[in-house]
């Protein structure tokens, strides 16, 4: 290919390639629909990551990510501040915002813990949680980690951190999936949608 | 989402997934992937955009995509300037450069004929493909176009162009794909391969 193309579209082709859900022939097919629409896309998409690149940082309060720091959540009046919700990623905050599931405020761990990859809590961001935690206006922290092992070893590490702190620690509900059907669900996620059932 | 991650991010989510093979929850993915790999990925991927920007550029000889004019296959000495190979497109043009399918020169017709799409021979370089097939060098024209109605109605309209200059038109083999299984080939690849079935 090398030979073909100029390196410098080989070098487009590579770095597009790294991103997830591009591997390198879509990033091939990627990088010729940006250079065939120069103007349209191609333009506004360099000049988009240099103000991404100038502009986006990392919420000092909860971790998440944003152009202005404090946060968007953080800043918000309309959030309640008694509410902080525990999240592994800033796409798990993503995803729960596109819900519009919480009116309460966020904090980002960076990750789970995960002995096996040597993910330990010193790499997460507990120590600031538990702080945040402490403060007389918070009343319940809600862990929206991941239904994993490791997701759920680092709710109960985090629980047992917070026995001291005068807050009501919650998980989000096990069950059935909205639009679920029973027939393809495992038998964990059956027996506890069972266990917690819900009046009618 | 608008109110969670600042409008900027928001804009580089909608440029990433006009990109072909990624939506809006891969763009989405994608752009935190960037951002989180701020040095390693973004920075590099902002200026090789702005690289390929100022000097990627259409060859006016044969409409390939490179970064001198005339590309890198026109000027190689190695090229056989008696074969031009017709294709529809710079990404077909990489396909068989992948494959080191020929070493003829190219040309790129831009699209294919599709009266349906309002797609005439005047949005092709049909002209300067007939130009360049009636120079005394040139020797064989080869059509590697598409296996659809609308490659092969353009095969023919370029055959009949061509009737006059001093050239072979060829077109690229039907048959069975390598490593492709009978069963599941369609009728009309089956029989052209018995048809043009080679000794072994």
């Amino acid at each position: 290919m090398g030979a073909v193309a100029g390196p410098e579209i080989e070098r487009l082709v590579q770095l597009l390639a790294r991103l997830p859900g591009l591997g390198p022939r879509s990033a091939r097919r990627a990088a010729l629909h940006l250079i065939k629409k120069r103007e349209a896309l191609m333009m506004p998409l360099s000049s988009a990551l240099q103000v991404a690149l100038d502009k986006v940082q990392v919420c000092k309060t909860c971790g998440n990510i944003d152009t202005q720091n404090p946060c968007t959540v953080c800043t918000d009046p309309k959030r309640d501040p008694a509410i902080i919700v525990v999240v592994a990623d800033v796409a798990d905050l993503w995803a729960l915002e596109r819900a519009n599931a919480t009116q309460g405020r966020y904090h980002v761990l960076g990750a789970t813990l995960s002995p096996l990859d040597g993910v330990g809590p010193q790499d997460l961001t507990i120590d600031a949680l538990v702080a945040r935690a402490h403060a007389a206006e918070v009343h319940e922290v809600i862990l929206a980690l991941n239904a994993t092992v490791d997701g759920q070893t680092t709710a109960h590490y985090i629980t047992d951190l917070l026995q001291d702190a005068n807050v009501k620690v919650t998980r989000l509900a096990h069950g059935v999936p909205v639009g679920g059907e029973l027939d393809y669900l495992d038998e964990g996620t059956l027996s506890a949608a069972m266990r917690q059932r819900t009046l009618f």
